[in-house]
């Protein structure tokens, strides 16, 4: 194998294989980027961690001779990175070692053999000819969706299918959900043309690994499609592949309730500063019970343990009964930074049961459902 | 204790000390910082390791009621950061409980009582009125003889004396010196006017936060002078003072030898990105011992282990014969990078001495000594 390319294209497509990579592992080829060099076509990179792979789109490069390598990941992304000329040569001879040259500089590492590497193949994924749909979005759009529900899922593994998210394609739009114990986060969005029912759970890690990925452009589309076994999405950069998480996802719809006895309008980033301080008393990861109290058109926001004590007050309009109930703050601050209003609504119902909240003003589909604590005897 | 004061002004002068506070040690006073709020003059701030201590200069604030308290450090500094306000009140009730006000936000946490604070008081450290000299740089100046000469410190805590930086006054000059077994770096800067010669070793931990905390604007001024157990430096913010390590520092000016019998003038940037890529391939932080071949006006460098091997090459300006001598190339890389000059000086005698290396145009009186590594067998 030899190919000439660009060095900052080839830098960028190993920043984005990177992030799959594993760091430490007991299977040394997990720790390596696969390079494909193929005549006419170019560079391909791959990186996989059994659940995860990312491929990516052809890389231009003059290939002299086509061939594949797996090469140490940071390695020779450390290699490419601090190497001086625009353009890199990689010459790779049978004993895989590789040779990458640009200008005077030579860098020589030894390699794996490329069928080592756990290639997930594309045929394979769908080889019954299964899938029949195919679902579009703007990157940015389900790069947003993903950060506004991903820290909701669960971190306990007992649970398995929990550490996931749920993406149900339902009524022409694509929702998403992640649940644990003691909350939901739902997202919703339109999707174009008519589409099929359908729906999959996404590992959790393949989801904020997506995230990050995804492009950031105006015009940046992702296209996507689960078959049985696999989520797939694909950009015009490049395509990952998951595999999806097994079980029965929890039946949220019916737990959103719009029903309410106390209502509230309150400035979102006040309550969420509020909530941010009542957490500074936090021993460790211990978070401080933290009580809201709505007296007419006033919230107060109280906290305490043997470290410090919180008190806080925010204006906002009440309908319905006051009411004094507990939260984990941190279930709070991380629903109220996900929203993007200047102001949320939050319904409550009994000290004992879920509150929800959402945007005041905004379009987006967005909700968040949270769990009180029992309220110190 | 009572005083109100700028949050930001507050918020700043807790990151300035906060450098110095301990964050996990079984003296959980050190954990603290000091507030000590004086009527007239403001708010002064402490922070040590027992080791160095910070003060700040008075921050203007309203003392309602005079005294003082310790304060978790990293605590207190969150709560000021997340009030919402630009204003805050602080009040301290005998129970040591300070109660932080801003907007209607009031926090409260448990203190611990000043006089347990190690306090290093100024008129203890010249106590006997020795001070009879202090000089004076600008504050630029010194932080930057610091960066180019602190990583030169040894890390071997068997040899005491040479995990600090000799600070030596002579001839009208501050010399600053630091050494390991393999290096000497050293920088020079003159004084105004007749100053007094002095010497004094001071941790390199001292200098690397004196470093940090430096202000960097054009103006700023540093002013400092040494008793025997004690440095004291000063700028229009803080007082930082630090404890002084006893011992023989190395006789480093015989060292420093202006003989050669080989000398080459190169590009920096070339050679550091050279040494730069021979340290890719080395294992955890064992570094490939890099060979130096000089041949007429071509310098190559070379750099070979299990992990790799790197070969590159850089025209040069050679006087002398040609030579191969071995380095370990973290140590060419900090010199590389601490020197400013486009091109370097390096003069070489036999490929068992010391070679220096220094910048090629500047006035900056800057030089560095480093031991070759014996060549393999």
């Amino acid at each position: 194998m030899v190919f000439t390319c660009d060095k900052q294209q080839l830098q960028d497509a190993l920043t984005l294989v990177g992030r799959v990579v594993s760091s430490r592992t007991t299977l040394s080829i997990l720790e390596c980027v696969l390079l494909i060099a193929k005549e006419d076509e170019g560079i391909i990179l791959c990186a996989s961690d059994l659940e995860v792979s990312i491929e990516t789109k052809a890389i231009p490069a003059e290939v002299e001779v086509a061939g594949s390598i797996a090469l140490d990941a940071k390695l020779f992304t450390d290699i490419i990175r601090k190497l001086s000329g625009d353009f890199v040569t990689v010459e790779v001879d049978d004993s895989q070692t590789a040779l990458c040259k640009s200008g005077r500089s030579r860098l020589k590492i030894v390699g794996q053999p490329p069928d080592e590497f756990p290639l997930i193949e594309m045929d394979k994924i769908d080889e019954h000819g299964a899938v029949n749909n195919r679902y579009s979005l703007k990157s940015v759009v389900l790069r947003d969706m993903i950060k506004q529900t991903v820290f909701s899922i669960s971190p306990d593994q007992s649970k398995l299918v929990l550490t996931g998210e749920l993406l149900e394609i339902k009524e022409n739009a694509l929702r998403m959900i992640a649940v644990d114990m003691f909350r939901i986060s739902y997202r919703a969005e339109k999707l174009e043309g008519d589409v099929l029912e359908c729906k999959a759970v996404v590992p959790g890690k393949a989801m904020n690994e997506l995230a990050r990925i995804l492009p950031a452009g105006d015009e940046d589309e992702v296209s996507f499609f689960f078959t049985p076994k696999w989520a797939v999405f694909e950009t015009g950069s490049f395509i990952m592949v998951s595999r999806l998480l097994e079980g029965d996802f929890v039946r949220y719809d019916q737990i959103f309730n719009e029903d309410f006895s106390t209502s509230v309008v309150v400035n979102r980033l006040q309550l969420l500063s509020a909530f941010e301080r009542a957490v500074l008393v936090a021993v460790d990861s211990r978070m401080p019970p933290t009580q809201l109290d709505i007296n007419d058109d006033d919230l107060l926001i109280k906290a305490h343990n043997e470290r410090g004590q919180v008190n806080d007050g925010i204006p906002c309009e009440t309908d319905g009964k006051d009411l004094s109930i507990h939260f984990n703050p941190r279930y709070f601050i991380e629903a109220l930074r996900a929203i993007e209003d200047e102001k949320v609504v939050i319904k409550f119902n009994t000290q004992l049961s879920p509150c929800t909240i959402r945007g005041a003003d905004s379009e987006i589909d967005c909700k968040y459902l949270i769990v009180p604590l029992r309220p110190p005897a």
